[in-house]
């Protein structure tokens, strides 16, 4: 057979396919850094290449307003599936540096796992793919299906450029699945099938309660000082329970079912050993639901930031003009960003006390995700990653937000797989960001595994 | 009469009595500033100059661990009542300097107005009564009592030094009543004796969720957001009435006696004067109280500010590991900061939710003062503000706080008089600060008849 050739082609370029990896993390592609611009695009032309040396038909630098898309394709195999591959070879800054117990950009092996900016977020999840597509044209002469490739640039910017690129080339993208390495596992030696996602809403709200700030003892006691106003205003949000009270809030959520339930309680998730990683006194959920089902399947409402009159050293005594919030909702299946954010500045805009004028700014918002676990392409995942790992593969949800999941999966019309090698702790936004070698070379078989599965759905 | 003879002498002297004036002006006695050390200094050598003008028998500069107090005596009627003067040589700030119409220091006439930094806080109105005591002194060859003055130079910086100068030297301030001109008429034509203050309790909560900031997407509906622990903590401090719910919080509240209340009523206070100087849409207050009654006899509890999580422009997805509030308690008679803050910090320790660690640190306290009306200093007071004047003077509480009143009286055991020629909207420590350069002739002429008055008690 044809993949045990491609497999063990990946366990003998272990270490190629590793220091691979540290020459692409060695390319500061720090998107949101106009410095770094130039090395974006170095970046880009590395991904370009490493097509190249997979054997892809058509390879492109898709030019946009920022930084390229690198799309590239093999159609080898009319009447089999087609899997459409997405990551980004865009990165998150490193500040503040002088926490990296090594350089950020010098990727090192320490403890089974290679550090580096970028390891886990994304270059090493997308990369290991491309490997494996390696390892079957090296080996079979071509893949079991056919495969596109989106690696955008732009992902930790907001992926401006990605749902225009979509859109106007809905032709060309055409596929049956979509393939995304960008997530976690729930654990190490859990190989683990993210479907589901929560979205967001996220808004800004300003109140005021005067023409400029007041002196507390002049004016203390005949005016409404808006950070009152403020505060009442978000107390009215939830309930003693934890439940969210703006009225039609839950309408459309989809409960989670007994099936799920049941699945997630068999999950390594301890109560207490998150506590501690918290480093709370103690957790609060939402009442009728376990903590995992709270953070994986319930919305949840949080005040990002607060700021209103006097925050430095010492005291003042004012009545500040102002009060400012910033509140998020974490949205889940069927909650739409936009009926949410409706029915959020209705309700605050009723709530409010008459003596402060308010306005609330809708700052960006996201679609929940929760994919069909009935479709085929799920049981194709779950057997490719127990024969990779050599264990068997859970479905698990997340808590965060994939905004372009749903652009990706709406746009084009097809299920998405997010199978993800990285893992709790892995620092993907912080310094000393990692990946876990093993995985890194597990996931590489795994991905040779899926390539097999989906190509007999 | 020899009144006649000081009343005429302080006439015929106006002009120069305001060139003196601006001079004091022009010495920038910043008393937080260390580059403006020598300036205090300077400053403080003026008012003693000043006092040997008069003819005190005894001038001093006291030095202290910051700035000189002033101190001069004249004890030349014995068997008569002893008046302690106090009053600031010190000034506030000049920042924003760029707000200021004509420079903080060149003193300038505008408008019927005296402008420039001090004038009317405090170097206009304690000035006002030395030139008061020179026309005394230069027609009668004496004073009709006997007069103490003590001229600070920290009360913008918190008076530190005064305590323990009041406390060291008893035996050499005792005297029958203090006077105090550092406070303002309730309108312009309104001459006006301040005979209640509120005092102040001032205090800082800090709550901590979690060890650090956390991603709101992984852990949002798990965990205790520390905004959402303050903003119920704030909401659980006043009631729908604005009534304070601390436990005990009212016990020593003297209430407003239906004499004060008639008195207030009578006042040229416009509610809705008063809302259109604020800016605000509407107004509030504690019910079963007027607004005029809710700010300057009944407790006030206002945050002052508050932080917490992300603050900047856009959006952060966090649940910030803590959250802060400044809140302040503006305190009647009876209500004592010590008592107060044990309430409060003992009702905020109770309420505060099991899964946030909290701090209340206490900043600093002041005494509510209340004036015995029926002590014959208030009598004589107001005879003297009418006839220098020619118009009734009126009773008016104030809102803010001014801690040293309370260290003086109860220090000294005395009565005290805050005979105010301020105005509204004076700018005491905004740009353009002014004094209104009738009440500057009027408050001398005033001050002429308070001796004598006082004299006769």
């Amino acid at each position: 057979m044809s993949i045990e050739k491609a497999v063990a082609y990946a366990e003998e370029n272990r270490d190629r396919f590793l220091h691979e990896l540290k020459e692409l993390i060695a390319i500061p592609s720090v998107s949101s850094s106009s410095e770094h611009k130039q090395d974006v695009q170095r970046c880009a032309q590395y991904v370009r290449d490493a097509m190249k040396v997979v054997g892809f038909e058509r390879v492109e630098m898709v030019e946009t307003e920022r930084h390229p898309i690198v799309y590239g394709e093999w159609l080898g195999a009319p009447g089999c599936p087609t899997v459409l591959l997405y990551g980004h070879y865009d990165v998150q800054p490193v500040d503040p540096l002088e926490l990296w117990e090594t350089p950020p950009f010098e990727a090192s092996e320490r403890d089974g796992r290679l550090y580096g900016r970028g390891t886990v977020d994304d270059k090493g999840q997308f990369y290991l793919h491309l490997k494996a597509m390696e390892s079957w044209m090296k080996t079979a002469g071509k893949l079991p299906l056919n495969i596109k490739c989106i690696i955008e640039g732009e992902e930790e910017v907001g992926s401006e450029s990605l749902e225009p690129f979509l859109k106007e080339n809905q032709d060309m993208l055409a596929a049956d699945v979509a393939v995304i390495s960008d997530t976690s596992m729930v654990k190490k030696g859990w190989p683990s099938i993210t479907y589901g996602l929560r979205g967001i809403a996220y808004f800004q709200i300003d109140l005021r309660g005067s023409e400029q700030d007041l002196h507390s003892g002049i004016f203390g006691g005949a005016v409404k000082n808006p950070i009152h106003a403020l505060t009442d205003i978000i107390g009215q949000l939830k309930d003693k329970d934890g439940h969210v009270t703006i009225p039609g809030f839950y309408d459309n959520v989809v409960e989670v079912t007994e099936e799920e339930r049941a699945a997630m309680a068999e999950l390594p998730f301890d109560e207490e050993v998150f506590r501690q990683e918290v480093g709370a006194p103690e957790l609060t959920w939402e009442k009728g639901y376990s903590a995992l089902e709270s953070l994986w399947c319930r919305p949840a409402l949080d005040v990002n930031g607060i700021w209103g009159g006097f925050t430095g050293e010492g005291s003042k005594t004012v009545i500040p003009a102002e009060a400012h919030a910033k509140v998020s909702v974490r949205l889940v299946p069927n909650q739409e960003p936009d009926v949410i954010g409706n029915l959020f500045e209705k309700y605050i805009n009723e709530i409010s006390p008459p003596e402060v004028e308010i306005t609330v700014q809708r700052m960006h918002g996201g679609r929940p995700f929760l994919g069909d676990l009935s479709h085929p392409v799920f049981g194709a995942a779950s057997r490719a990653l127990e024969k990779g790992f050599g264990t068997k593969a859970v479905f698990i949800r997340e808590g965060g937000s994939i905004p372009f999941v749903r652009d990706m999966t709406d746009t084009l019309d097809l299920p998405c797989l997010l199978i993800g090698f990285g893992l709790p702790g892995e620092n993907a936004h912080a310094p000393n960001e990692w990946i876990d070698l093993e995985n890194y070379a597990l996931g590489t078989l795994s991905a040779i595994h899926l390539y097999q599965e989906l190509s007999e759905m």
